[in-house]
């Protein structure tokens, strides 16, 4: 026991009054975000001295794994409290319980390769339990769930006071049991709007992982701008990127994909059409219809041409192509927001109408169009799932059992997406909501309050429609966002979704509760090296190295 | 003439359709913001190439100049888009006048050493003008006035297409005569509520000069903490910081003001009393009012105790340091938003109320405390003058003849500023507005409209009442800023202010005008390496690179 040779170097951190209009918010110390289902935990503690720690894998072992142990070796010990000597841990001497060198990472099932919508993510953390004392383990029976508890084990460790032998961190006796309430907590990026460099979309992903987001929603093309870049349509992006530099190559694409992969989380790509089509056109002519006024082309345009047999050769080629560089299994189509005045305009389009027995019914028409493609992607060769936005539900359009309906206006009082919901599972669709969690909006004050309120079982249903909810995902729209604020505006707001969709909604009920432990993560987050902003007055260590 | 060797590379840049929603802005090349009050262009242009342009100091020189000149080298060079091998300018061989290789600087008086509150500003850029054909030169009867022309000038070079001898950039034969249009051009940054970094105020004033601004308004301290470091009380940051490492060190403020000295910008502190000072009492026992509760002190505290006669020893020592080490005329005595209801718990207060008479006047009561601060502050040995919040002028304090009146508040329609502009002047003070320029307050969408809409002379006075508008000042309290979003956030929505600051009243009526202007300018920031966001969907050359 060295207890007696310690430093006792601290500093003093102001506590502050309670300044009007501000919630006085003390940090926790080691808890975890989100909330772990069952936890317990003793005052007793052991040490781990990142000089002699490390893991030790006793079950299954695999790429992933490796990759994600050589990882948290890193991220596991990035306090800069432990530089500047300062801890807020006092040390109890009596509860010293020995030091951790190893944790075993128990894998009991060989890896996946892939994160998919069925992935178990359940673990088991045990430090210092009572049938393993002085020891520690983290067991899964899947490679995702080996992952959720790797990312609850760094944030256990919270610094101790620097010994003379190096830096040190405590962890108490601790024993977790946790898995998500949700299958599905997506987090959906828009770089269409604006280019998001790819650096900004890892630190991203990197910031998801440690939330355990586990679907990443690619919202990747839309009017104003293409920067898929395609190998059998080269010109889609030719013309309709930005530049051609402000274009994802195959490369890119393939990166992003492995790196989501190694950190459990799904990518899945959205080509929303027929509507928010615009940067499609200058790449591919004929695919958009041409608006008509005084009886001539303007040369303007507006939706896919759902008339255009050739359209759907170019859809089934450009998905074929999408899909494989996609493994996930599941596409989102998009569908929503389509404009009919340019269809109205058109009298090709009237003749095909007249010819079809639809006149003047444009959500027919739509129907036409998502229902061809809908068939040519369910027959595409990785015989895909899809996502739809609401509105293909909403206008009757036919789509198959297994569709996944998402649920995103938030319109009417009480909320329409309560109504919403109840309507999509009573068809008996499987859904997510992200009504509540348009993080693009923001709004000046603390608006993370009613980001927790959000309950996407919280609509009048019966237990079999209250199952159908998959999850949720939280927005981040990109018309005011680029790599310059895409980190800061985002987080630690998603962090509050991902809570909701991870913990229990008893653990969620009170957004009080939660902000002592969210104040910790913030910092959690800063201290990792992510520009994420503030939550209301407050400091962290880290943040005078901004 | 080498023309004929130079690389015909271009990249392609979409110019995508109108989107529904968004203004369809194309940026300008090579537009000065904030615009120049007098500005004449040909078509005819020169080129300057790095690696052999120089500039000549033709007039007298200093210190100052020197930095400067150093720093433009390295500006004027910053475009990503030369190095991607993209030009947006096509070069048109009639017009091309030469090489530009020296620009001289022509200062005509010996430089000041600080900037002060009557610096005069002007300047002319002569680039190929008739009277000196194929000449460049920058000429001032100040300093400040060449570092506002060497920044218009920098904002004049647009990259030309690279040729063989390396990357060169076009400039225009342009003659500007420029000035402001006030000559207070303020920014406040607050560093109690969060923490602000060196390195974020430090860029804070790059991009404040690069913008024309030229008062730096510190909000040092504040009810939340109190990071600036004391000599003569060093109890009053070791008890009132975040934490030791979140303060000002003497160091860090002489190094701040010699900044923005270097730069043309003031540094006017404000050590805001008698309320917001919740943070000064744990170092200063005694300092601040203790409230009651049931006859007996409940451990809480209001605003500085003004019945305690020591307090006024304790501020006038304090003060003393202050206005030592920030060279500025110039201090920012705060007294705003004091809240009373402390005040009249407090058997003392109303013990010396009675005794003074004033009993139950609380506005009586802060004016016995301003009165005396003011009286201190204008007897230091530095004799400095003084701005105040609107409260003070409110309230019927007396103030000195040469007091700043700073309006704040922007309650009332039509707007209360409008009204209180008109009181404050008649009155006979000088005035500042901040009023619309509350950047903290974001919401969502394009937001800067707002802020260019608003003019401070627009209010119902004489034209000696406007003579007394020395300006306005954009704020960025900092409850929801800190080192992790205060550029992107804060910029390019203050260029909008700079502008309006700068620029005539008829060169700044028109948001739609200035978009195309305020797009290169944004795009021009990012490529100097500035975070700054967007305005609306959008690309620049180097946002692929964040």
């Amino acid at each position: 026991m060295k207890m007696a040779k310690l430093l006792l170097v601290f500093v003093t951190v102001a506590v502050g009054p309670a300044i009007a209009g501000y919630p006085k918010v003390t940090p926790t110390v080691g808890e975890v975000w989100p909330h772990p289902q069952m936890i317990s935990q003793e005052d007793t503690y052991m040490i781990v001295r990142p000089s002699t720690f490390s893991f030790s894998v006793t079950g299954e072992d695999c790429d992933i794994l490796q990759d994600a142990l050589e990882r948290y070796a890193d991220i596991m010990f990035r306090f800069p409290s432990s530089k500047v000597k300062n801890s807020n841990v006092r040390r109890k001497e009596d509860n010293f319980n020995g030091y951790l060198d190893t944790v075993s990472i128990n894998l009991m099932v060989p890896c996946e390769k892939y994160p998919h919508e069925a992935m178990d993510e359940q673990y088991e953390i045990k430090i210092d339990s009572p049938d393993q004392p002085g020891k520690g383990e983290i067991l899964a029976q899947s490679i995702w769930g080996i992952l959720r508890g790797l990312e609850s084990f760094s944030q256990l460790l919270v610094p101790d006071r620097p010994s003379d032998d190096g830096s040190a961190y405590q962890v108490k006796s601790t024993q977790i049991r946790d898995f998500p309430r949700f299958s599905y907590r997506g987090f959906m990026l828009d770089t269409s709007r604006h280019y998001l460099p790819m650096r900004k979309i890892l630190e991203h992903l990197d910031l998801m992982a440690m939330n355990k987001f586990n679907v990443f929603h690619w919202h990747l093309v839309d009017d104003q701008s293409f920067p898929y870049e395609s190998t059998v349509f080269p010109n889609l992006s030719k013309e309709g990127a930005y530049s051609p530099l402000h274009v994802y190559s195959e490369k890119n694409i393939s990166y992003i994909v492995e790196y989501a992969r190694l950190r459990g989380i799904r990518v899945l790509p959205e080509f929303d059409t027929p509507g928010h089509t615009m940067s499609w056109g200058p790449g591919q002519p004929d695919l958009l219809t041409p608006c008509y006024n005084g009886g001539k082309p303007d040369g303007t345009y507006g939706p896919i041409d759902p008339t255009n047999e050739a359209n759907y050769d170019f859809l089934k080629t450009l998905f074929t192509e999408i899909t494989t560089r996609f493994p996930d299994h599941y596409i989102h189509l998009g569908g929503d927001e389509v404009s009919f005045s340019c269809w109205q305009s058109n009298p090709i389009i009237s003749q095909f109408m007249k010819a079809h027995n639809i006149t003047g019914d444009y959500n027919k028409l739509e129907e036409v169009y998502i229902t061809k493609l809908i068939e040519l992607v369910a027959n595409l060769p990785t015989k895909n799932g899809y996502l739809v936005w609401q509105e293909v539900f909403d206008n009757g359009v036919q789509i198959a059992n297994d569709t996944v309906v998402h649920v995103w206006k938030s319109e009417g009082v009480p909320a329409g997406w309560k109504k919403e919901l109840k309507k999509v599972t009573q068809a008996g669709y499987k859904t997510i909501l992200s009504s509540c969690w348009y993080l693009n909006y923001i709004s000046y004050g603390v608006d993370w309050y009613k980001y927790y309120e959000c309950d996407p079982q919280d609509f009048d249903g019966s237990e079999a429609q209250k199952q159908l909810i998959l999850g949720g995902e939280a927005c981040m729209w990109a018309e005011y966002v680029d790599g310059t604020n895409l980190i800061p505006r985002t987080w630690p707001r998603a962090s509050v979704v991902a809570e909701k969709l991870w913990s229990s909604a008893a653990q969620t009920s009170s957004s009080a509760a939660a902000s002592p432990r969210l104040e910790e993560h913030r910092c959690r987050l800063l201290d990792r090296g992510f520009r994420v902003e503030p939550l209301w007055p407050s400091f962290c260590m880290s943040d005078v190295a901004l």
